[in-house]
């Protein structure tokens, strides 16, 4: 799993929005952090927040992820199509042997493995079966109805201040799947130092 | 695949909605399909049809499927989650055999077949594999990565109609996935018969 | 101010979508209170309460409430247009002196008063410099330019009931403007009894 | 009226959105404005362009107008409240006398004229008597009611590009209210050259 953070909005931009909503002056290139933290996250002014917006590319998560991922609705999503790319199964080498040291290794670029044997197992021949349909020249519209939900997929996800700090809090709980977990973990570390305060206290450790 | 419309708001809310806007009156119990239409479809002011309201039962739909509809971000998903059902394979017959009729009529529950019979084979095995590992106790957040798209889930889904014109519009379109445009047909058929000339230019044959 | 529900979901769209999560049966004519309070209000899974519409008509409030109403993005509104009614003051009475009952009487159809005399006062005769523009054949687009905030408009104003517990949460608050907290708890009042627990804890008293 | 482009995502981010959708190779620092157009304008396929975020700074409009732009819910609005400023009013020459040149220029900072002479005399009234209230120790809360629709308010406006797209095609109508047809001629003009060809088709002349 691989998580960038390709653009943001500066921090100086909420520190204006609150500023204008009192019509008080505010140092443009000094924003201050502790009148932001007391208005967000004090007294829970949260639409200041949402002029932040931040471009994220993430790649190497499963499309089980996605399923998850694309359930917060106030975020964009520019996701790679498994309608149109599967053709990339062809041109790779054949997968028929899991215990394969170098199929093994090749593998990890289109599934996303569990560290359980039995289930990665099943993830590797359902990815050969799924590699023998395309190579017969079946559609992707019907081959990819036997993806594993393993299955890697990887997307331009972008989303504003405020709707992140309800996917952090809600996905770096216990109660997460495990790899949303994860990827909610790597979104927090990607975000600029001086914008961590804003969303510290959503994040469960 | 089964679509229900458990409720909806009546049209009257949305002539009355008109009505307000250049404080006419209107006839309640009686709404205005001409005058709907001329607002909605010709001058489209389309926020009039947000305040109709619909909610649908959607059972035997695929996740591949779930992958595309989630991304209609203005609605309300309520959704089986693998995460918590997946033991319902535990108490199912064990399935091993593809071309055993039994087999196959009962893997209809869990899968969604696309009529394409090596796919509908790499389905099978994908679910029997599946069933092999929660019967294995595998946990349901590890095992589910094996699970191929074809998974049947089920869900409730509530859309207003200004959403729903885009949803129609789209996904019965040639270019959508035959699933999907399938069931934006099915949909478009369980919504009552006073509201259907709403949706009527959306609808691509 | 006038606050009338004219339609909203039944309970049991809720229990159902709840009931769809966990694959679990439900009773669906008698919805099951105690588990939506304890999924809504005690594990915070507010999605659930998004199936549930309501559909309010809303008289006599000002257009300052308005500017704060509308500020609420998750919901659709209706709402009489300045633009294309003030030809109403056209046919009333001359509004000319504040002291005059007959006049104070008729001039409550357009503008809400404070019970601030010095304020009413202003009011009253912003409203009859208004009408003597509109009188004089100026245009609604223009003469609005002049409009007091208090003046009065009414809409058709759906929200569903996640949007709803955000809005009784935050204007039922002391710090919220007096006419807002008065919408709010009059549009509580307004809900159907047995949907009145999902929002209890939100409204202040 | 006074609009500032604070801050805006680059272009390069939504072609790297269309790319990754296809999962085709982009050029970073050289964003393809034939494809994008193509994608976005041609194919409809609008999502990819709400990567694209703009930070507005908006001074000198009217709450008439304010009225109007809040009805544009997929944005986020930080909005100098007349709740908490309108004791500006206090230190403030006082307002008596329509016909003192040197007044009407002060009152230009509290209120939009419309070049209507009877319309613009009657907002300078409102503005002395919200004066004369303010003044007195009225509450901001209560004085508010008296104020005229075209006292000047100011906001920071984030908007993504497809709701921008939208809000330029509504606005710069014909039909649209002057004041709001002025401020998205405005926007438009801010929006970065290299971002126009996006909005191009929206916007009527």
């Amino acid at each position: 799993m691989n998580v960038t953070l390709l653009h943001h909005t500066p921090l100086t931009i909420t520190d204006q929005a609150i500023s204008k909503c009192w019509d008080k002056e505010c140092d443009i290139n000094n924003p201050n952090e502790e009148k932001i933290n007391r208005v967000v996250n004090k007294f829970k002014h949260q639409s200041t927040v949402e002029h932040l917006s931040y471009n994220f590319e993430i790649k190497g998560v499963s499309r089980a992820l996605l399923q998850e991922l694309a359930r917060h609705r106030i975020a964009s999503y520019s996701v790679k199509s498994t309608r149109y790319t599967l053709k990339e199964l062809k041109k790779e080498l054949t997968f028929n042997d899991f215990s394969n040291d170098f199929q093994y290794k090749r593998s990890r670029e289109y599934v996303v493995y569990t560290e359980n044997q039995a289930v990665d197992e099943a993830i590797f021949y359902a990815l050969a079966e799924l590699q023998v349909l395309i190579k017969a020249g079946i559609s992707n519209d019907v081959a990819k109805y036997a993806l594993p939900e393993a299955y890697k997929t990887e997307l331009i996800w972008t989303v504003n201040a405020r709707s992140l700090k309800n996917f952090l809090s809600l996905r770096t709980d216990k109660s997460a799947l495990w790899e949303i977990r994860n990827l909610a973990h790597k979104v927090y570390r990607t975000i600029p130092e001086d914008h961590k305060f804003i969303f510290t206290n959503d994040v469960k450790i």
